[in-house]
């Protein structure tokens, strides 16, 4: 994507209450905006922009080399925090703080620091081709490397990525390997027209003749059965984690606005024998209800975000069956959180009342997000390894999905 | 409107079967067409045109002057049938019967059958203007009748409609009349703009000097707060069924378009061990258990619908008591087809998956439409009416909401 | 069990009305006995004399041999009465019409007839010997006849059966047969101690070289796995509904209960701002809401109980899709009955408050009764075949559960 | 109560760890005690030995005068623990610490310190009688003292109480007070006869002429409405809090206990196709899903329980607003708690089945104790309480309740 209106990220020293701040406040602008922006669902080019010169892609690269140095749980409200202003915000946030972070679990140290640095001097985004439901990308030999061909139904950030992790069939192993964008070969289609989430630029992705290099491997080509080393499978735990935060701040941001629009516009009921909307007993009930279910979800996504990162603290040193524990604990909060926001973003209409239906604020928005991504992987699924876990003390088996 | 490409029901004998065949060819044709109907959301020209060819409008009226001659069961039935294919033209079916059926209520009975009558024969559509949270509506004296002035908010099919029932402030009174929407004066606008029922026309009208004459009073002037007689306010319970009915129709939709979709689209999971996703052991729960919840809100609904009728059937004699009664028991059908058609509407796609979503299904549509109209009335204040005639014998007190 | 007590039936001309009123008297006297019948947990020989007495044992066999002539439907409100008053006898109640009436279904009309009159002439309750998950009887020939010998670990209504169904191996194969308790080698324990349904005297049965002879044999014997008729496979979907409805008439009696309690006794909440309990908010919602669902649930235990009694009204002629479309509407009812009792019985408190848990109420008998039977068969299971059917147009495969 | 096997916690010296380990331990003996002591519902004197002679009474006094030196967060979860092992023992132990920190709010620091350093010493049990749903104590001057006459319908630990605090009538005012038990004329009754809390000893307390002295005030008498020191409102939050975690806890224990007896004893399903229960896919489903919702519900309770103990860290510097901020977020874990809890020890069966409602396993008393307990003050008032706060931005109104 275009550089021009960026300012890089090391130009500035910025703490964690900067970043916090700043991820408020652009929170705060993107609510105002939600309903004209999900109306025209539009890769979020500019919304990219403020995320960079906020320093908020590079909130969780060691300061070191400029980052922000927060750890994963602070990383992770910064995603809730963005999904309460715009629920693919937030998402995007998210997925390019997995993304990014990738090359600190799967690379050698070298490589790492030298593309980490890369990244926080060029305040660079990080998307993905990798999803593995949907296989179809090829490398084959040409000249002194490869060439990638093929298409991704689904990616996410695909206009706006300036990186990608991705993985193909080379020969007949698989390889992973990490590379910029702005290569000759990559088009990033316009064909997301899903009804939720507009502007997580989810659309597909095609490779015609990219070039790929040896250097740019994460990791030699493997045997497609091939056990990763199990650093480089927090990939999953941390993007579901990501999930999970997306969801609770879109129901936040759900909930915020229309505890807004009760003290502001809703009218008291015939019969209800009170002057104000925001003194109806069940109004009332309901709010504290919602806030009860929120407040346990959240709780429970920085326990488990403590929980993965206590592991990723480890490092390499860091076991399956305490990756395992640890994912177990995520896959609880993708349980709770998935039913807590579909629950709450469908049910603030009982407080708002009729007319706050009216197309112009586009209240829906917030269920069709959060029904739409959590369909992602089957929240039952995720409920049965949590199951598995308690019951049989078995941990969830490594995949892109788990 | 237009009565060009309608077909005179009068010139054709139904049956009961026919009704009911008639009603089911539309409905299917309707889920066939509803994602781009729903996309458009303009007035129903066509598709009230068809439900007169099929002499659906004239289905409740007395079969000496033509009519069907079915009672509110099955019309409210056929209300269902139809919101299985598109939820507002169910609402707009019901609605009319209400409106049109309502002369026989209020008038006394030679105006009735004259009305009556002229309905049948012209194959008319009725709707209304008389939503009481939103008053406005002056009748002033000219000439030897009146002329009407002001703007409701909200309407139901304010395009389509041939006659309205109406009222207004006249003098310190307040007086109902029905009218023919032809009369030089009346203005629909173009401005019902919501999320859901998008169909429906619910949008403004205004009356500028709209002519109103005696012989169009429905009853004398009465003081405002005037008791009305108890059969004329059966409007309500059968206005509250006929929300009932396409609350549930469209929840049947949903099930069964996300069937068909299972059936024909949907992947089976990774982690599964199942061949086919309709193998799923967790969808076929979840089918179940909608299933279920949707029989069992359409049982109630159907009893209710024949408690109220049994109600009517008595005529002037019914008593404000067995009003009351049937009342209690339509409105306990509210409560639980709302959170049913909720539920269902918003967790089919736990059944059908992630790309399920693709704007072009529009299956988001289900949950718009009942999330929408369900804010009719707070469903709170109908339980707790259900809960005062249960614990403490009261009936609800008659409104237009109750 | 002893007939002393027993006013013979025939000796009365009964109507529907009679039955019907008679339930109503005998429910609301067990109503007021119910605490200390649950206390003592005894087999309930003095209520079975009542509803002997009452006619109610009779009501669904024909007139022409002096039964009641009752349908299913009536039947299973009859079940539903009961169980208001005291939960297993409802349940004792239904399991003797499946038990009483499957020799209609089960055996050629001359044999039905004898067996038919002499149960309505001596007024006898029925049993049975047959669960599925707990083999355990054998035949073995001796003499001009056989003698039975086993256990099973769970019957119902043991001690006060006087004829009951059983099935046994016999050599290679597997043969079912009625017989009177009367005979020696019959023994009832007194080893039902479970928390629920206290009174339904479910413990274990033993026979030592009980005797058994040909012509009590239930058609012949059969190997293990063969195809019973269809019309004798009538028993599982009525024995599911007579759960439903005892499920149902248990929640009508806590939700009637705690209404009495609430208007007598329970105290406003000190920050409620009412005067009468009966007058808060959320009583009154929740009171609403529990009756919605209670009413759905039992309209839809009606619907399908009519589906069920309209498949056995064919005879012999009915088909296995019959059949099976018949009990998936049951097992529907069942999903539904389950879930919407155990609710009811639990949050009944919410309304009746901290006083109410004294032991003297045994308002927690509600709960512990449904909690209890409700297990008698997975209700997940049970919502699967529905989806089965709904999804993969599978009818539920025949069992003792199915 | 009889001190003759208690070991003086003062003679050991013991570390966080030490506390928790001992909790852990006790925990694990109650548990298999539990059917057992339930069964009897007597006073638990015994299990009260034990947590002196663990030191756990002692856990929150400041290590200088030999307590345990943990902050609350600590404290609640020992609460929690004891309870998964038997509901009412948890309840004791936190009603004890609420009583015995409540000298260290509301009496000045020398008096405090006295008190505080008697009760490590002596290890006292601290109870209580201050029912203001039910008034009734009196005190009267008599000599250079007073005496107290009166009855509390219930009371906690009213048998094992070595002091108790108190409140009365005198003259026109209020008094509070801390006693001994061990004074004449004081009865605790054997009148506790509830379904749940068995062991909880929460019958009737009498005082006949019980002596009071001057030096007993804990503050002077005040008029009734007169507002106490915010420090002193503390035991509100926290004795909600000591709720929260003794109902967690149980929810805890029962989901323990279910997943054992899954494990060991639950027969798979006949249709399942799985050859343990332990795989069946519904019942590990449900064991995900209770994980999902205790896990979020203990993250609340540990949240709330630092923003109270943040509160309460402040000392007489801790305004109202601060005070009302974190009895809010303890309201909202009160809210979430109490459904959670009642449903997961309902539920449980769907995982272990029919056989385990033998009345041995007492499986029942889980849902028993927290349904008992949860009725102490309606849920629907507190959710009402946090919807305020969130909605109107009022804080709770301080009362016992709130």
């Amino acid at each position: 994507m275009s550089q021009s209106n960026v300012v890089f990220a090391t130009n500035r020293s910025t703490t964690r209450e900067d970043l916090f701040a700043r991820a408020e406040e652009i929170s705060a602008s993107l609510t105002k905006r939600a309903p004209e922006l999900d109306r025209e669902g539009r890769p979020p080019r500019d919304e990219i922009v403020k995320l960079k010169n906020a320093g908020l892609l590079n909130a969780l690269h060691p300061t070191q080399i400029g980052g922000g140095g927060l750890d994963w749980v602070d990383g992770l409200r910064l995603v809730r925090i963005l999904a309460r202003g715009e629920s693919s915000i937030g998402q995007l946030l998210g997925y390019h703080y997995v993304n990014s972070q990738y090359v600190y679990w799967a690379l050698d140290e070298a490589r790492a620091h030298a593309l980490g640095s890369e990244t926080v001097v060029k305040n660079l985004y990080w998307g993905a081709a990798v999803n593995p439901r949907d296989p179809g990308l090829v490398l084959t030999h040409r000249g002194n490397g490869y060439v990638l061909n093929g298409r991704k139904s689904f990616s996410t950030a695909a206009h706006v990525s300036d990186y990608i992790n991705a993985n193909a069939a080379l020969d007949d192993k698989v390889v992973g390997f990490a590379v910029p964008t702005s290569r000759p070969g990559y088009t990033a289609n316009d064909d997301w027209d899903n009804f939720g989430q507009r502007l997580s630029d989810s659309g597909s992705v095609e490779f015609h003749d990219f070039p790929v290099y040896e250097e740019d491997f994460v990791g030699a080509p493997t045997a497609p059965d091939a056990a990763p080393s199990v650093l480089s499978t927090f990939n999953t735990p941390f993007i579901q984690l990501v999930f999970v935060n997306f969801y609770l701040g879109t129901a936040e941001g759900a909930l915020r606005a229309a505890v807004d629009y009760v003290r502001a516009t809703t009218r008291p009921w015939v019969t209800s024998g009170v002057a104000r909307a925001a003194d109806d007993p069940y109004i009332l009930e309901r709010v504290g209800e919602f806030t009860a279910a929120l407040k346990a979800s959240v709780a429970l996504a920085d326990t488990a975000a403590a929980a993965v990162q206590a592991g990723l603290a480890k490092g390499h040193a860091v076991t399956a069956r305490e990756r395992g524990e640890a994912a177990a604990a995520a896959y609880a909060a993708k349980v709770h959180a998935t039913h807590v926001s579909l629950d709450i973003t469908s049910r603030v209409f009982e407080l708002t009342g009729a007319r706050s239906t009216a197309e112009k604020h586009r209240f829906d928005r917030f269920w069709r997000n959060v029904r739409t991504h959590t369909l992602h992987d089957p929240v039952f699924y995720k409920a049965k390894e949590v199951g598995e876990f308690v019951l049989n003390d078995k941990i969830p088996e490594v995949s892109l999905y788990s």
